[in-house]
């Protein structure tokens, strides 16, 4: 019995820890482009099923098999939720893919991408146009590679209707653990226009890791003035194997109150015609969120400040 | 930079092969229980983060961690569906999670389960109490160790009100094979009552591994006549590292139209307390299937027959 | 191309992390015993190839395939060095596969058997019959859980014509860290006899980790007075991957002056018929050691002493 | 306990299944080079400890850190045992590294170097250097691309002193099944003069997998006539974590009648200073094989030829 069912491995692999219960070996057919930049390793590789994939640090970022679906889940509800995003600020987004749902939106007359790591970007626009497609050169889009945080805090009364927070999570050590705190926040708050929406990616949700979503579903709560609407939700991200968290913070719309019939008008007015999971229909399915993660929220919410940030163990 | 991010591993593990994508390698702190049966190979391991873990056949079956979501999953939308189910089957369920989530119904006043494997399920009885709590034992449970389509087939009449099948999947020469059929799903109307509610666990519900689910929800809905309600839906099953896919096929009363309301009610009417997943908040986003599901049911749907069964690589 | 090279694990594995390099993934058919002692956790498999498999800490430890190997050249170059081995010393050896290696040479009277951790003897009584068929009950046998160098100190004068030292490597932390010194070897060298001779697994004998069998050498070589010949030689041990390095020390005898001749007459005279890997005929290439492990030994070598012991990194 | 032993994987991977009993993980810092030829797949990689490195289809093929062990075990010898080489030829050696080391004997006017594969040598030459040293440049060497069977054929009458065949093992479908059997060891012998030398790879010389050398040294040893002596013997090679066997059958000059002096006495007229391996000293240990061997000889050993060539799984 032990024969038929029993295969060892051979070939070459990415090997990312997840939690201390599994590890994952991802099989890679080819190496495509290697390399690091001041901040991080990069892999882009070829792959079974998945196709040309992204790594970060040994750690699995998009693939071409549902890239579409993190980035939707990203971009989409927020610039939908608004609506006339006429000027948006994407913080991160190295891959240009979160630029690229942006700018589908045809009310955008200017998107600032800040991303600090210049490298990457270079390297992405050459190796990556199926996430970008080239809209780096879009008029609208304006690339800077600087702290998002420095640009947030720079640029107050700058009226940005939406801004994208497409960073990776508040590692212990790593360049965006000052990016998920209260203070930050406020600063976000003061860039944002009289009825702005403030998106993030923040991290998975599932039931080993819901702690960095509730911590920042906790400290965005704790804003009320500045944001009265906080909304968790989540995209099915195949590549992350997990459901993968998102918080929307709004100071006057309410991505809850959101038809069916008014998201279609919406999008159809704007011409955006290249969703493929954000639809009208699922757009409430996506909001609400599983009951482990209300009870996460519950247990394991804190808010996060500069003194005392979000510790992500790499 | 590699010093710090690269590590090897020590230890034991389980791999379990996912697509020809991924390789999960399963930590395992102790193997508590190991053997194999006529049918299948079985190990009950200690995990960190999962906890207690049944695998066969290296295939991660349930974990302490989140058995409650499949099981919930599997059981609770069609008990709720039904407005009195009395007369319940379960065929394969061989943890007893399965048994113990219907007699949650005091509705409930017969509950047969057909298992093949009586081996399994004696081992099941003593080293998996947290997921059985002994309701072998409860009067109304009646515990069978026969072939599930042969039990279905030679109960036409019997007037289930619901038939949950939580057995493998159809894999080329498995014993489900044949139960995920067209002549396998006209038996189970048959055995089920005039307003009977029949579910079934149909496989992934992710973009690398839809085949199953597509081509069972088109067999069902090719039975318009038996089953004029035939609904998708999933549930996010940590333990698996995908949201999981079932399928509800009804002949009278629709899912749909469950209002949190009239679900909440039901639950309360009869004593079902435990629902820790399933809750009335949640059902309708539970039946609302991504689009890339969508999209695989009409791209990969097709009629499955004893002729022609779906054959899944193992 | 790919598809036919290309393959993925599925099943269970024991994964040892060798160097930095490589990390093995030893298959395992079945866990037959697990558990932990006081000191160390343990492991019986049934490997495919291998066989029975003992691993202690997740390292692999001997294996039915040539755990003769292994102990053989443990046991069978000293004791025939001596022209008369009457009492024997065995520091750890926990298998029983040394004593039983010692116990064949029927000059012996007495042979003290130490090791520490009185739980994983008392395990592999019961579960590695194979390895010391049953001689823990030879009457010329005596068992003690002791610590090894505490024996040692407290027998001086003892007369011992040979001790064999099997025990784990000088780990940080471990229990074995102060029986690899020079203070240690002075004390074993007062408790053997005037022409006694020691012996001591000492490590790796490849080119990736020689460090330790390299000190080893050098700790032993500082004793001049006390052992005039100091002759490291190895195994090629298959189970562990690697040749596996041994040192003998000797105040009179040199083990490179047998003849296959004399090696012949006195396994022969003492009724030795068991040994399958150390042979009058192999004798010689066994302490031939490859230039990289006599260039290690001059690189690499340093005195090893209770203030400055070496560290294995586990 | 267990914390502080267990770990897991993050990082790149190069998966080699050996036997059924052990998989090898090697950890990989670059992938430098990565393609594949008509033959073959590459990859050329940087690796902790080993440093540059060579797989071919998914194998370790050899490392910078002890390519040296491999290859002057492959050629030294029989060079070495020859008192005049002036004609060789290298069936394979794609590395280079062969040739290399026969050009090192001045004794040798003319080095046919036969590998079919030309795209792997043309890669070769520009990225590993380290072990041809530009050698293909020097005036004697002749390299072909053609198969070696075929020109050994052609060869016949050609009077080589010394043929080195370091070829793949006679994989199933593999280019080489057909250079490890009894009707090309004939050619072989045509192609030599009356004091030749012809030494081959033969595969693992561990337990596990004795199983192809023993055929090959049955096969020659029928061939008493041509090859009055046949001698196996091995390399200690780490980066194959195993040692790794070669056969050498003369027609009249016995490796084993070599003294360490008349050998120290031929490489220092030849002008030969580069062995770090294969030293005067060390010579007759290598020539001496394993109990074990002798034992797989015996038992596994059959003579192989065009009907019934040697199926090594790949």
């Amino acid at each position: 019995m032990s024969d038929r069912l029993f295969s060892q491995s051979t070939g070459m692999f990415i090997a990312e820890t997840h939690t201390d219960a599994v590890t994952w070996h991802f099989s890679v057919d080819r190496f495509l482009v290697e390399g690091h930049t001041q901040f991080q390793q990069y892999q882009i590789v070829e792959m079974p099923t998945f196709g040309k994939t992204l790594f970060l640090d040994y750690k699995i970022q998009s693939s071409l098999l549902d890239e579409y679906v993190y980035h939707e889940s990203m971009v989409q509800p927020a610039m939908t939720t608004h609506p006339n995003p006429k000027k948006v600020l994407v913080c991160g987004g190295g891959e240009g893919a979160t630029l690229w749902q942006a700018l589908q939106h045809n009310t955008v007359e200017h998107c600032d991408m800040v991303d600090l790591d210049e490298e990457l970007v270079d390297m992405v626009k050459v190796h990556m146009k199926e996430w970008h497609h080239d809209c780096f050169d879009d008029p609208r889009a304006n690339l800077v590679h600087k702290d998002a945080r420095k640009w947030v805090e720079d640029h107050k009364g700058a009226n940005y209707d939406v801004i994208l927070s497409d960073l990776p999570g508040p590692i212990e050590g790593g360049p965006a653990l000052y990016l998920y705190t209260k203070e930050y926040f406020q600063r976000v708050a003061e860039a944002l226009s009289d009825d702005g929406v403030f998106v993030l990616q923040s991290g998975a949700c599932n039931e080993t890791y819901p702690y960095c979503f509730a911590a920042v579903h906790e400290t965005l709560d704790s804003l009320k003035e500045q944001f009265p609407y906080v909304r968790g939700y989540y995209g099915l991200v195949t590549t992350f194997q997990m459901p993968w968290g998102f918080i929307l913070a709004s100071k006057k719309h309410d991505p809850l109150e959101l038809t069916p019939e008014l998201i279609a008008q919406r999008l159809a007015e704007r011409g955006v015609t290249t969703n493929r999971y954000y639809t009208p229909r699922f757009h409430s399915a996506m909001f609400t969120l599983p009951e482990y993660m209300l009870r996460a929220i519950k247990q394991h919410g804190r808010i996060l400040t500069d003194a005392e940030p979000f510790l992500w163990e790499a």
